[in-house]
């Protein structure tokens, strides 16, 4: 039934290149993972550490998705990841179609592992597949706790939920149960993490999660 | 190309009704402010805050822009302020016809000042004008000081740079100087105010800035 339904789905441009894009993946034995936010989350020193604890075990490659800088490679860069950054010109969002054109700057065949950093935004990254395995969306508590409510579509989309910045909680009025609470609802099987980059809570299940989706898929 | 072109013709049709909208706010002396930010910058927080000083000396209607949730629209009714919730289902911004459907909902004879909070996108909302006469992209310590350079048409756009939540910034690393001086190359002309609305910081000066933008629009 599953079957027949997505072969009648109406497939967009995207859906169809992202499609190919994890046939792609498959075939090239890469787990991928695309990391999606609002600005300013901690995606990319979240990325840091994840690089810095895994890249002796696994073969890790990064695209960067930015409007215009390339602040974030740059960051990337110094890990000794191979990374490249795509300035989406505007564009809110990253596109199968511009994963693709990127993929020309690795060499798949001998990476375990691409994780994909999208445009800082809440919003339009959760309709573009990238052809990615797994989604994680995070957030920071420094961002209040409605946002599962306010942005339904991303965490619904997601499969992990990671909440940073813990370190800034004592300071916050966030609260963690409700924002919990809020993503559950939306998607009962959503995976919760809590992590800080400055204090390292949270940092070695952040670690085995990425570990794991990585072993399952290659 | 379709897509620039489909683009193209929307912003098009925005910027004529946009331009519509002003006049008929000049014909009826409201001044009107469209606040931007990433998700959880403290927008609303600083709403209440305006209206808490200034609703006695200025007539303020707000218009809240947010995907789903009628959450902010909730927290300012609470103020006694009239307000109207947009709720865009899906869109990641507002649109000048969704703000002149939505003024239907207020006396604009009435108003002084008409608050438009946009939905949380440090990206879309720069293209869409409103009709507004000031537009206030509100950042946070905790998002980083990279913002400006990241997102900017957003800070290009504006009148106002609000750095907010001066409350946490011992906690980060949060450059204020480099903050202000990307926010200057980009925009020479951007005024830039720092508060934080648990300790009070700042807001007498965006108080009195705010106030004088209606005394010169009315």
């Amino acid at each position: 039934m599953e079957k027949i339904k997505l072969e009648r789905k109406v497939l967009s441009r995207n859906d169809l290149l992202a499609a190919e894009l994890r046939s792609l993946f498959e075939r090239e034995n890469v787990a991928v993972m695309n990391m999606v936010s609002s600005p300013g989350s901690g995606k990319t020193s979240l990325l840091e550490k994840t690089l810095g604890s895994l890249s002796r075990k696994l073969s890790i490659g990064v695209i960067e998705g930015d409007i215009q800088t390339d602040n974030d490679a740059a960051r990337i860069a110094k890990t000794g990841a191979p990374v490249h950054q795509i300035q989406t010109g505007g564009a809110c969002h990253l596109e199968a179609e511009m994963v693709r054109k990127a993929l020309t700057h690795f060499r798949l065949e001998d990476l375990d592992l691409l994780i994909i950093e999208n445009v800082g935004n809440l919003v339009c990254p959760s309709a573009f597949d990238l052809g990615e395995g797994l989604r994680v969306v995070v957030i920071s508590t420094t961002e209040g706790d409605d946002k599962p409510m306010k942005y339904p579509a991303m965490f619904r989309s997601a499969h992990v939920m990671v909440i940073n910045k813990m370190d800034l909680l004592p300071h916050t009025d966030f609260d963690i149960e409700k924002a919990i609470n809020h993503a559950r609802s939306l998607n009962p099987d959503i995976k919760i993490l809590n992590t800080s980059c400055r204090t390292g809570e949270g940092l070695d299940e952040w670690s085995e999660l990425v570990t794991a989706f990585v072993h399952e898929n290659v």
